[in-house]
This record gives C-alpha cells, structure tokens and sequence, in this order.
C-alpha cells in the first residue's frame, strides 16, 4: 500500500493505524506549503486534495473514518474494532463520524475558514469562536462518549488514534486539554505505544 | 427500535433505510419549533441534541453513517452493503463520510451558521458561499464519486438514500439540480422506490 500524507494532518489517525496493524505500506508526504494537494498528480489520487489517501491493491482510499475501518477488518488479527457485533461497530464509526463530522470541522474554522466565507472579517469572527465550540465537543467526549481507559472501554480500537490526533489539536484552538483529565490521560497513555512514538517522529509533534 | 427523527432533517437518509430493510421499528417525531431537541428528555436519548437518534435492544445509536452501517449489517438479507468486501464496504464509508463531513457541513453554513460565528454578519457570509460550496461538493459528486444508476453502480446501497437526502436540499441551497443530470436521474430514480415514497409523505417532501 501507499500512504499519501502531511505532518500533523489528520493523516496522522491513519498513519497510526497502519503501524498497529503492522501493514505493508509505504509513505509519501505531500508538501502542504507549495500546495501540492491541490496539483494535478496528487488530484488524480484524490480529487477532494486532501489528506490522507491510502493506494491499495483494491483501489484507492480516503477519508479517516473509512480508512480506519478498512483496516480493522482487512487485518483482524490487530483486533482494532469490534468486527463480530455489528451494534459495537456502529458505536466506534459513530465516534469516530462525531470526531470526523463535527470535532474536526469545528477545528476547522480557525486554519480553514475560507472554505466557507470569502470576507475576512467574517473568517475571523469564525476562529474567534473554536475555544468555544472546540472546549463543547470535548465536553460532550469526556461526559458522554469516553469510557476509558480507551474511547470504547477496555478495548484499544481505531477510535483511539483518531481521538489522540485531535486531542492533539486542543493547544493550538486555546483550550487546555487538562480541563478534561481523561482525554489528558489517554493522550499520555497513546504516546507510550509504540506505534505511535514512531508516528509522532515522523510528524514531528 | 425507536426512530427519533425530525421531518426533512439528515434524519430522512435513516428512516428511508429502515424502510428498506423492512425493519420493525416505531417513530417519535421531535417538534424543533419548539427546540424539543434541546430539551432534558432528549439530551437523555442523544446529548448531543441532533437527530436521528435510534434506540435498539443493545443500546442508542446515533450519526447517519453510523444508523447507516448498522441497518445494513444487522440486516444482511436486504443486501445494503458489500459486507463480505471490507475494500468495497470501505468505499461506502468514504462515500458517507464525505456527505457527513463536508457537504452536510457545506449546507448547514446557510441554515445553522450560529454554529461557527457569533457575529451576524459573519453568518450572513458564510450564507452567500454555501451556493458556491454545494455546487462544488456535487462536481465532485457528479464527475468523481457516483457511478450509476446508483452511487456504487449497479448495486443500491446505504449511500443513496443518504445522497437522496442531501441533494433535496440542493433547491433550498440556491443550486439547481439539473446542472448535474446523473444526480438529477438518481434523485427521480429514488422517487420511484417504495421505501422512499412512504418515507416522503411522512416528511411532506
């Protein structure tokens, strides 16, 4: 497999996953500041120009919470999802489309406000309000969703590497992620992983 | 099961699917005039205060692609997905995490702008660009995504009602639908289908 990707993207849930599950792949980083996501060869991988894309024998994969998914069910033995019980599953992929449809793009708004306004003022009156709305989805994760000492309980899953990722985010949107202990501790529990203290040096995070 | 829905919501994409996988289940309509969706008993069901929300015998589940994936597979009969490929499995997720991600978010800017921006005139520009925004997601849609006669071609699957759902609100958007025929066919073709019709009349669409 082939892994197209970009330093502390998003990408990184994925990169995660595909050192747990001990994959065959290789990497190829996309350089964000000459904008080459948005150049033609890398559109022809992914037509969104977006990170992360996964080359497969297959065909070609994107988006974080489809990615992960394949992974857990084309490598089984990792026993990153719950692949048996079809309810366990949908409340993983129901994690990870909260992390994807509402965390993610609620971060957003502060790096990428020009996907949905052209007036400046407008984009900054966007990144003014992800404390806030950064600081609620973290609310609703650790009161609601988290279980601990993993996102679905004792099981390590690919919910996991996707949470840590974002978590990951919370300094940069002006939230302390120690306003939530649980979410601080299982980011401390993921940087022991192996697999992650590999990723997070080829992030450089 | 208990299917809490709203009429003409993200909701219809679940409820059609319910329907499709003859599923026993009842209805509970929540009343957003009032913000019943905000209210204690609901935030008990799902505190993130959204819909759908559906309750089975192992628990709430919540996110379309997440009720989505679930019907299907607790349902094989009814052939939703390609359960037996996890590639092709993987290839629907993809799909519906770029409804849920991005052109589900794209539309909200115009509905739900309070979200993202305190200020008004910050929502009243993220307003203007949602024509522009939608009209780009069905580009893609259109000339990268979708196969025909159904999204993942020639087998219907939990993608369509969910891209079925989405491009409704493409008229409300400012954008109209026939700029993009093949999505206009599937839109017709989904009208034909039983499921849809019922589910259609329930909504008033």
């Amino acid at each position: 497999m082939l892994f197209y990707f970009a330093p502390k993207t998003v990408a990184v849930a994925s990169h995660i996953a595909l050192e747990e599950v001990e994959a065959d792949y290789k990497t190829r980083e996309l350089d964000f500041t000459s904008s080459e996501q948005h150049g033609e060869a890398y559109l022809a991988i992914n037509p969104k120009g977006r990170v992360p894309a996964l080359v497969t024998d297959g065909g070609i994969l994107t988006e974080t919470p489809a990615i992960l998914l394949y992974l857990a069910q084309s490598h089984p033995d990792a026993s990153l999802a719950p692949l048996e019980d079809s309810f366990r599953l949908a409340k993983v992929q129901e994690f990870n489309a909260f992390l994807c449809a509402t965390v993610h793009v609620a971060h957003a708004h502060r790096v990428r406000g020009e996907r949905w306004a052209d007036d400046e003022s407008a984009i900054k009156a966007m990144q003014q309000k992800v404390p806030q709305t950064m600081r609620a989805c973290f609310q609703l994760i650790a009161e609601s969703f988290f279980r601990g000492p993993w996102v679905m309980g004792q099981s390590y899953s690919i919910a996991d590497p996707y949470l840590f990722t974002i978590s990951n985010w919370l300094e940069g949107d002006s939230v302390d992620i120690r306003e939530f202990p649980s979410i601080a501790d299982h980011n401390s529990r993921m940087r022991e992983r192996a697999a992650v203290e590999k990723i997070l040096e080829i992030h450089g995070i």
